[in-house]
């Protein structure tokens, strides 16, 4: 069977074209998008499910107002963090009793890092296995969070950065003084995506454990953590889950994991009371929760949860395979167009043109990327992407409501903007291509 | 001037007539409360404000749908934190550049708590000062954060436990000894109020730094922090101060100490990138935001943080000061009812019977509360309170939207409850006293 999406529209017609023949275009419906807009910001927010809105009003009017108290148990609040994880777990690749939603993603890898270096304290070689290795780039509250924690430990652990190139040769290196892989899946600057399975054997080889950090990887990108064989992972609600704006994060754990640390009251060291194996209990001594229940620290948010499960609900409505077989189609049209209608010598494609090593997001660089992202963003329709710094513009491309057409229109400004600021001031482009 | 509410209703009629001359009687308007329900469980879960729906589906609605990503700037949800924690802030005696809404407060306690211990490695006595003391009897998640950060640090730290009658002795002894005094402002079970100010001055004579749970304690009784020279302080949102299920908490710190803590990165160990002093620089090496901004870590849910805020709005809208006054008046009618009508050997009340040592609940004690607390909620109306564990009835009144009618329906079905749950079944109570 062809894919969907293997033609390369020439025009804008054909870029029409492409969309009405795209089986997930329907999906756009359930998205409440402003007119004017081209949205290529899912990465930063998701858009707004057109479903959150009355579940939320239901939660607020008629769970809370109406229900009160009751309502923990009257309408399933207790189970909210299980059952989203659930939802995501099918996602990811995971049981549904080894994915859980509370709290930041921040918390949940200090949570997930705090268990795999708890786990290497019962290997032989403890004293000497104290590399914690990352990448140079990863998203800096990944390298925050592991800072923090070497501090409050007593500095027995070493953080390593190297660029990903170098990755698996630096596993190999360090050996046995590898404790830690902890990778972001998809990089948030550059959408260059890490072959996982492959990573994970590299580390398992040196008797290491792994983290992924999914933030730009769920719903974006089909992820088998089971098939991976990872050890932990976190990821984040609010990109293209469509959570909204601080959704919860998710957690991973892996059940063997999770049944190795059950001896272990603070092997998660975020010790809450929704985290006891029985919270109504009071016990003075904290017991943890034989599953991944002991992920959760204290009460969770009902109203931001219900938000992401609507969020969740149209991934999964979609169907992750669907969803990538579309981004494929768009990333990829996305860099052949601006290759083609913005030739500029200084703006260069940061992601990958392979588009198996590719999330969902494509990034240039450019000097001017900051006054560039405000002209398009100023435009109309206003195109909507993020300015990293120092030079990077990001575009991210949800296949659920981003269709063919709204990429070629987010070149049509991007041309014009190019064009139109290079006369305004010439400082400002050096070599302007004929287009 | 007379406080308002010195009379003691005799009759329903009274409490009526009460209700109609109280000065906060329109702020109940401010709550959808159900009808046949008299909600005395505000300090599990406060009532819902009606500004709020309309509030969040702004939020939702306009600035997520419309705004995306760009709300984070046009919205000011990036000041969401710092201002509704400056709100909140005004409540509890504290400026507005010490408190900020995030996370919960099992995690707002394990920062404190880790910045307390931290601040006092400094100390010359650091190899000896080593015990966080608390209450038997405290909220369990405050202990198990404690237990979570000592097991987390090497057990360098003890936690010891003593009753509330046994503090100051304890401090007293303790010395140089102790590390940090951590206690719950309000009891979650007994509602016994400690003398703030009194403690921290013990706690601060023998070099101690002190950390404060106002879960029970914000919005429900005036809270001067600065006054009683408090260090630490944390706090629920979803109690008294009508946030929604699993609101964001909030955290305080002191000017001094945050001035203290700013040329040690990590004091604050839970390192996330909104706590950065310029997150969107994304530099690879954590350096925190020098003022209470360090206390974020992740990025926070604002659609809670606008359900909090409203929450928040209705408590000022009150005042404190009037709101503590009513909550006397309730409590002491409730505990004079009960005791009127309900006369029974083994129904004991749990809470001081002194306003002053009692926060805005009482609690009796019965051997069959669980039965008891049911049989409450499934009447008409129904009167819906706490049992907590293994013998409590516990009510909270909240004097914002509870009335003297309220407490006199809540008695005269809990009679009833009494009188038919004797003569269905003789066990259910031993002496029933003529009433």
């Amino acid at each position: 069977m062809m894919p969907p999406y293997d033609r390369m529209p020439g025009n804008r017609d054909a870029c029409v074209a492409c969309d009405a023949a795209d089986p997930l275009a329907a999906h756009r419906a359930a998205f409440a998008l402003p007119p004017d807009v081209v949205y290529l910001d899912g990465n930063s927010l998701g858009a707004l499910p057109r479903a959150t809105a009355a579940r939320v009003n239901a939660v607020i009017e008629r769970e809370w107002g109406e229900g009160l108290i009751r309502s923990w148990n009257g309408a399933g609040w207790i189970d909210a963090t299980r059952r989203v994880g659930g939802k995501i777990a099918q996602l990811i690749g995971a049981g549904d009793d080894e994915v859980i939603c509370a709290d930041s993603t921040s918390l949940n890898l200090f949570k997930a890092l705090a268990c795999a270096l708890r786990l290497q304290r019962s290997s032989a070689d403890t004293k000497t296995r104290r590399v914690i290795l990352s990448e140079r780039g990863n998203f800096p509250t990944d390298l925050y969070v592991a800072q923090g924690l070497i501090d409050l430990t007593g500095a027995q652990h070493e953080l390593r950065l190297v660029d990903a190139a170098d990755l698996v040769a630096t596993i190999d290196a360090l050996g046995s003084r590898l404790a830690v892989l902890m990778l972001t899946h998809v990089n948030f600057q550059t959408g260059a995506m890490h072959d996982m399975a492959a990573l994970t054997r590299s580390a398992h080889a040196v008797g290491a454990l792994t983290i992924w950090d999914l933030a730009h990887s769920a719903g974006a990108v089909p992820v088998d953590l089971r098939a991976a064989a990872a050890d932990f992972a976190v990821g984040c609600g609010y990109k293209y889950l469509n959570g909204g704006p601080g959704a919860p994060a998710f957690v991973f754990v892996a059940h063997q994991h999770l049944a190795r640390l059950s001896g272990d009251a603070f092997a998660q060291p975020l010790a809450g009371w929704l985290g006891h194996r029985a919270p109504f209990d009071f016990e003075a001594a904290y017991a943890p929760a034989a599953g991944i229940e002991r992920f959760t620290v204290g009460t969770p948010s009902i109203v931001a949860l219900a938000a992401l499960e609507c969020g969740v609900d149209t991934v999964l409505a979609a169907g992750i395979e669907a969803l990538r077989a579309k981004s494929v189609a768009l990333t990829d049209l996305f860099i052949r167009l601006v290759q083609a209608r913005c030739p500029l010598e200084e703006l260069r494609l940061v992601s990958p043109r392979d588009a198996t090593q590719r999330g969902s997001q494509v990034c240039f660089s450019h000097p001017h990327a900051w006054p560039v992202m405000q002209a398009l963003i100023a435009s109309t329709p206003a195109v909507i992407g993020d300015f990293r710094a120092p030079d990077i513009l990001r575009f991210g491309l949800a296949p659920l409501y981003v269709r063919h057409v709204d990429v070629w229109d987010a070149v049509d400004v991007l041309h014009d903007v190019f064009i139109r600021e290079t006369h305004r001031e010439p400082r400002f482009q050096k070599k302007q291509a004929v287009t």
